[in-house]
């Protein structure tokens, strides 16, 4: 089986075997893979969230870098971070591929592993999909949905001038790893690489491999109704502030002292003599969730963060529109936010 | 606007464009295109249905035969097909494109356009997605949700044996306006078309080009509980017959003399020398409903289908599993059905 090429494997026959693989008991599944469309129960009032992301090759991700298990999971993680950022229960997943013809029939398991693993740290079940030839690269059509009770939601609307603004875990980690991962690719590699200790360099990178989609700390905010407003950082603190801020109808004062950054971040950014707030700032990926409340609110939000063991940090305030987006520099510095676009691979 | 290249539009804005165009007043959504997860209320108890499908440029469809607005057209075709053939009611849709550089941002409208069209013609909604950049082709991932009442579907699975075979439409049309639409690139084109009256060539390409999804016949097969199986044929029916077979354990006997097939077909074969049936038996994507139904049902069914102007001809009967499926030719001979692999563009 390892050793097979997509091409020689019957569709059918694939889905069959992925299907088989993955079969588990799930809550109010009719009908899971084998059919022309999955079916789900629904049983009483609920708000239903659907996320669906396509993740191209050469773009999201790079076969030279990632292996398919990693590409799997990140894959899922995005779009878990998604529903997180709604306060939503992530329930079923489906996912659709586009096959290279060089493919082995391994890598494309190895992909619904690394899918499935990141699942079952959800408890979310694939429930569908389908398979297909490309012509072309890679490319995963993941779609994920989940619920709330109706009524209970976080949007990126709803921030309100004077709401403090937090960020979740740390950020910038994610880029750091991404681009160690792309000195690696470059003939210079060696040198740089050994600049930075060899635990920071694992840190970052895994970071970048393996993220964490805060679907918890996203439960907690809409259920006990702390937040006002609230998005995960997929494209970085800069671009995802700036949604937030255009939904809502507001600006934002954001302390660059105050960002959230691990010691293995910081040492990269001084092996690199870049700028750590940058780096932050700029980074994609990192899955965290950025969320705004109302002052009220901060004392409670700060002792249940204790008490459930999540890492949260104010690192802001909601201003009036007109303010802009802006950023106070270490040394006490106003200036605009950049207005950074999304580092893919390759972009 | 027209001029502009995608890779100069913020991915943000086209959302947003995309957004404000199709805004409508959809029942039950709560939020649309916009945030992190689109949202939808579930009132009561019911079944949801989901599908998704990822079509790929060069695989699925080819920009030399299929303007934007087709392509888009048929994407959103083949998915509520999938819905038909579960006999839900189609509600919502995501789609999620990967734009190569090339691509003109009108060209990214028409395919909304086209997308949008056939929504309209079933009352469904476009409520989120995604656009990224493609290194490769042109992607689209669709995500389409459909509802039942609870208890209430059509499935592949229930076929019984001596229930009666029925498909909805005719069968090999878009198979032959494929070869015909592949015949108009390659350099013998001209002499060959001539063999075909030019109204048949049109119906033909029509047919390939601008599919029709049987939603009305899903849904009064499902509402009045008509049919034991279904499924759409999207893979030719060969295939499709084929996994209402596994799916219920049982075998088919195909009246081939009975295959409902066009004028327009059956000239483009006698031109072509080929066999109409063998056409009809390959002929994938005419997103036509097979399904089977009790003898007791189908006075019935064929007296209702009349009343509500729906074309269904009866095609054969479910046999035992050790019967396999065949298929009685012209001739009266019966032969295996042969295993026909869906015909792709370039496959």
């Amino acid at each position: 089986m390892a050793r097979r090429k997509v091409s020689s494997i019957a569709e059918f026959s694939l889905i069959r075997a992925i299907a088989h693989r993955f079969a588990e008991c799930v809550p109010n599944l009719i009908k899971g893979i084998g059919d022309d469309a999955a079916v789900v129960a629904a049983k009483g009032p609920a708000w239903w969230h659907v996320t669906t992301d396509l993740l191209a090759e050469g773009v999201h991700f790079d076969l030279d870098t990632a292996d398919p298990a990693t590409i799997g999971y990140r894959a899922a993680m995005a779009n878990l971070s998604d529903i997180a950022a709604m306060g939503a229960v992530p329930r079923y997943l489906l996912m659709t591929l586009a096959i290279p013809r060089r493919f082995k029939s391994a890598s494309v398991f190895a992909i619904y592993d690394g899918l499935m693993e990141a699942c079952r740290l959800h408890d979310v079940a694939l429930i569908g999909g389908d398979t297909s030839a490309s012509r072309a690269g890679l490319f995963l059509g993941i779609t994920l949905i989940g619920d709330t009770a109706a009524g209970r939601a976080l949007f990126r609307h709803g921030a309100d001038v004077g709401d403090h603004i937090y960020v979740t875990g740390t950020l910038g980690d994610s880029l750091a790893g991404l681009r160690l991962l792309n000195e690696g690719r470059s003939p210079r590699s060696n040198r740089r690489s050994l600049s930075l200790p060899a635990a920071h360099r694992r840190i970052l990178i895994e970071r970048h491999l393996r993220p964490s989609a805060r679907v918890k700390e996203g439960r907690w905010l809409n259920q006990e109704r702390l937040a006002s407003a609230a998005i995960d950082l997929s494209d970085g603190l800069s671009g995802d502030l700036r949604h937030i801020c255009e939904e809502s109808g507001v600006g934002a004062e954001i302390d660059g002292g105050a960002l959230p950054i691990s010691a293995s971040c910081r040492a990269y950014a001084e092996s690199r003599r870049l700028s750590p707030v940058d780096l932050a700032v700029a980074g994609g990926e990192d899955y965290e969730l950025l969320f705004t409340a109302p002052p009220r609110m901060c004392a409670t939000i700060e002792r249940q963060a204790r008490a459930r063991g999540f890492q949260i940090t104010r690192i802001g305030t909601v201003r009036r529109r007109r303010f802009g987006i802006r950023i106070r520099d270490i040394d006490g510095i106003m200036r605009p936010m950049p207005v950074a676009s999304y580092e893919h691979f390759f972009a």
